[in-house]
């Protein structure tokens, strides 16, 4: 088995590229899709996040753009990736985020599309849901609202803050037929809600529940 | 093609460490889901496990918890994984054994689950059960049962411990929504009686018999 | 995880090796199946591309041969890929390509076969085409044409060049029962159509509209 | 992308070991099932095979045995693989034989297992076909016959021989609920073919046809 080097110290960015790499790898960031976020500070908002048309199966930690609250670009080459509207309303509205991951799988892309009627997709008695911050049984149900897809950023972020403020528990949102967001205090807890999420998107999506 | 280094020696930590990045690859242990452990000593009995919340696909051989027999930590820094207990049981009743996987994966959640009104899995006259210690033909028949899931771990284990009195030959048991438990003598036999398991898992849920 | 050295400078045959490994991992080189393009210069036309029988998991930069315009070899060991006819009409029609990937996956196979009879795969409303070359709103509807595969080179490149004079804005042709071919401007956007083609294969195959 | 080494020169039985590790990547190879030959000398008739209980992820070219006409064994530490026998009639019956590789995998056993009834396994117009040795043209139909398992090896033995005697053009042979046999002049062209069929295997499966 391949065992990968354990560095002596990781940053979050470099933590990033490793997750986009994953991501790849498993399908869920193809085509140059999937868009990830690091908040560097609250005071005034300031993040690190992917440029558009970004491959994510080759990128490292020197390729993010540095983003003010307006989505200005502060440093780094590139176009902003057209979410990050979306990603400003998340780490506006959930004080405790840190980092915002972005996956578009197949299994996932079904579900939604299935579930999108319901308005969003239910989870309930899986151990794997203990993984998700907060959340100490498996006697729980999880939901992710499922909302429409948009060009206009303006509005979808509005949307996704209406959503936010509603519902105070979720993990993550569904962008129907473009993909999950979800978001945690570290890349690592963030890597961790979107894979028990494709986890379960599979699950469902193939007949369980 | 990749080949992997064959090092000189290999502990049993190490082995375990590796065998919880492949099962993160092959989607066995996402999300921090799986714990695998390895017996020390008998008497008394000591065992190193996997703490709680651990990444699989990340650890190595220094990330290890040393318990005893009430699942106090000897040596290492962490939480035990709630399903100590259970490990603790499959040692105590099953003398061979000296080591654990727990497996989380989308076949058998969804096989388990259909399965679960019958009480078991079985599968009949696969040429790769003779993989499985103590199998010599393909005409056999080999039964997983199924539990359920429950966030007391003192009762669990006892039902653990009942399964494993009534069932002499079993090589596994599954807890449902939740996982596999497969046992062995060494890392390479239990990991090999998962292989088995996870790839008759899907041949079963896809529909073959 | 083991992430990708970046190295200082990728030549585009270095990229179309890359590229064909990563196809082969994927499932859509197997079997010496597959076969990758990049244009040298246009007047007089000269490509490099993979020769027959070449397998996809195992070549570097070294394996490629130099053609003109007729399909001769002007320079490298092997006999030219049956489909070298095939790649010379794309880039005969489409000026501004200089990348031609085929690719041969399950879902393609799957998917090409129950729409041969309505003549094309139509992908619509979907995010990840906006990574297609000229796509800039979800709101679209992509088109891929089939044709009847044939070993008759010389025809089915005739018939490949009237499907180019009539569909203008395609990014892709499927044969059917062979594979997907698709070109770009570099090695990154043809790769990046393949991938998100591949990836609407297997959403449509499997149900997804 | 990890591009693999390309050796100066690589021994057959590297070649195997490589092969094995790829075959378990992909699943084909799981629990220490598969095993592959490769013929060093027809008369008097000696190959190297894969010892049983072999795990296919982690051997390398000293993990071989060499045995002989009668399965006795020449050189090396282990146990012949219980399916030697079937090894030695495939190179008697087959002169141009070189290799050969079993592989068992999840699509190839469910496929085999439905179609048992009908004898065998039948692949139309697939341009893939085409990678088979002597295949040149799609428009073929390629068959793999189906056999019953068995523990008394010779007695298989002898079906394997009438088989090979009365399908002159096959390029594989099928034993139920166990895997794949096919065979060639080299590991490459062996590998090839057992790409190809797996490949196929899920195709049809999946009901392509």
């Amino acid at each position: 088995m391949e065992m990968p080097d354990k560095g002596e110290f990781t940053t979050p960015t470099q933590e990033l590229a490793e997750t986009g790499y994953e991501f790849y790898r498993r399908g869920w960031a193809s085509g140059s899709s999937g868009n990830f976020s690091f908040l560097l500070a609250r005071k005034p908002l300031r993040l690190c996040i992917t440029p558009a048309g970004n491959e994510k199966g080759k990128f490292d930690e020197t390729n993010f753009l540095e983003v003010d609250d307006d989505a200005e670009i502060l440093q780094g080459f590139g176009r902003p990736s057209d979410e990050t509207l979306l990603h400003l309303s998340i780490y506006r509205l959930r004080p405790k985020a840190r980092c915002i991951l972005y996956s578009q799988s197949i299994w996932g892309t079904l579900l939604a599309n299935r579930l999108y009627v319901d308005g969003g997709i239910n989870f309930q008695g899986f151990e794997i849901l203990k993984g998700l911050e907060g959340v100490t049984t498996h006697e729980h149900t999880e939901s992710i609202p499922i909302i429409e897809n948009s060009q206009d950023h303006i509005a979808q972020s509005h949307v996704i803050e209406n959503v936010l403020h509603e519902a105070r528990n979720i993990h993550g949102i569904f962008v129907r037929k473009h993909g999950l967001f979800t978001w945690g205090e570290t890349v690592a807890q963030t890597r961790r809600h979107a894979e028990i999420f494709e986890f379960l998107f599979e699950v469902l999506a193939r007949g369980g529940k």
